[in-house]
């Protein structure tokens, strides 16, 4: 026998309406509560079918997500919670990479709907996104994460809080009495870049030197060339912030040991492991992808309210490397 | 005006066949010659769509895969190296976790196949895939990578050569002097971590000792508790052979700065920046990705020959933990 949604709520001790509130993916249940419930949806092997019901009719149970590259862990693990959520509710995830190209994000987008996604979660590549116009008019919800639409195009967003989390990795710095902190950063087109940028500049003040900034796609040979570029100015910089974990592990290539200050956006695998271990202020892009998909299951569900911008804290990892005094 | 495939080949300076078999995905072009076709199809933005006519009618472009889990470094390289030739194809991946749950992965795969998926790529985390053989019999071709199907399957396969790697890591522990030499190993059901076993049994012969094996899914708590168990016995071991990626980097965070010489299965992000560096038997899955896509395309285009079974060599990377001498 099937388990129902009623052995559900008795094995999670919690009732009938709190299951399904869960199960619907809609708001008012505490997450500890939900947590609970889900557990016991896997525990029982309560039927994801079963839930998949709840979808509205003619919904294919399937949603669309693009990222930028699965290859980065930030997207690998934005990814897996996405899929996990969806999943839980009955539905299958399709997923693609734009490859930081527009056209290529449009061309995954528009496939999804040509295969008629119940709902898509994108990082956009591009700042134009005029071409879901149609799509959003017939009902299909989209959720941004990462990073927001172009102009124009009013839906719900999950981003960090990219700037404030650049502020406080500088000004982290500062307090360790660092004036002349760098900041290598990705292509500043990238929305977190610019926004990264923002917040270093918040920081800095008057502190702020232009030569101390550079600013592109993340490679060996020209983080290599920025840094010696810096480390060779009158007053070189003592200390660094890294824009986003591949800038990070670039930069600690790049350095061959020398000793700067190091704060990196983003954490990653091992920063604990390296000497000294390495301090970041760190998303948890677990946490967006899973809010990014409830979310899209809250619209799925039939909630038409404005939409939600939600703005994701950072949290600041002291390790050693952003600790270091000045020489 | 759109690009023609004439286009690219006097751009590529070879014969207009040569981009055909390229595009086409047949065999006999040179790698490095199809590299240069294909740097000419992305300049040159030869139209997707185009290539992607070269399918059969009926197809819908679209290849499905399955891997185990898309936060796990090797599966999300092998996914990209994927995803990079299905686009090279004009064609769209979907793609989908099984969680290492056989019953997801039937799941994903059925939902794909439902979705007339024009061929598959699997990751398999179980070991019956009888459900596949109705699909296999409509035409529709299944590459297996990383493992091998379940018995009575015969379809192609791209596997690393996982006993052949076990027993260069432990020789060359050997080499350096170890004896007591023990083995972290995943989930022995698990294909992959049954090989690199045999291959650690076959290097060791009678030096063979159970107590110094452990194998079971990678947690921290767990790989702490059997290295205590095995640094208490009369003969420690004075070295480390870990049967993944995800055990190397526990046991290094278990071992908590205990020099034990060790050489793990799989290259990792940062092996190169610990101290010391850690030494590896590396696969390549990029490579495995894109042998296994290359594989399905020639499928999709009409080959028709016997299963092959691909091995794909796998290489020592010596850098300073694999080298420590014994104590």
């Amino acid at each position: 026998m099937r388990p129902t949604m009623k052995d559900v709520a008795s094995a999670a001790g919690v009732a009938l309406k709190t299951v399904s509130r869960v199960v619907n993916g809609e708001p008012g249940v505490h997450p500890a509560t939900a947590e609970r419930v889900r557990a016991a949806i896997d525990r029982l092997g309560y039927s994801r079918n079963e839930s998949a019901r709840g979808l509205r009719r003619g919904m294919t149970a399937t949603i669309g997500l693009v990222i930028e590259d699965v290859a980065d862990p930030f997207y690998a693990g934005l990814s897996r919670a996405v899929e996990d959520v969806v999943i839980a509710h009955g539905c299958l995830l399709l997923s693609g990479s734009s490859g930081e190209e527009p056209g290529r994000e449009r061309e995954v987008v528009e496939t999804f709907c040509a295969r008629r996604v119940d709902g898509l979660i994108v990082v956009p590549a591009g700042d134009d996104h005029a071409y879901l116009r149609g799509e959003l008019e017939t009902g299909t919800p989209v959720v941004f994460a990462d990073r927001p639409p172009g102009s124009g195009i009013d839906v719900d967003t999950v981003l960090a809080d990219n700037a404030g989390g650049a502020e406080r990795a500088v000004r982290h710095l500062l307090a360790h009495g660092h004036h002349r902190i760098a900041f290598l950063g990705d292509d500043p087109a990238i929305y977190t870049a610019a926004e990264r940028l923002a917040g270093y500049r918040r920081a800095l003040g008057g502190l702020f030197d232009p030569r101390l900034v550079a600013m592109r796609t993340p490679a060996l040979d020209d983080v290599r060339a920025d840094l010696g570029r810096m480390l060779a100015l009158d007053e070189p910089p003592t200390a660094l912030f890294t824009g986003n974990g591949r800038l990070t592990v670039t930069a600690l290539r790049a350095l061959e040991g020398r000793r700067l200050a190091l704060v990196g956006f983003d954490d990653f695998e091992l920063a604990d492991l390296l000497r000294p271990g390495v301090s970041v202020v760190a998303q948890d892009p677990a946490w967006m992808g899973r809010v990014a998909a409830e979310l899209l299951f809250r619209r799925l569900r039939g909630d038409g309210g404005p939409p939600e911008h939600v703005e994701l804290p950072v949290r600041l990892i002291p390790r050693g490397s952003g600790e270091l005094p000045t020489p």
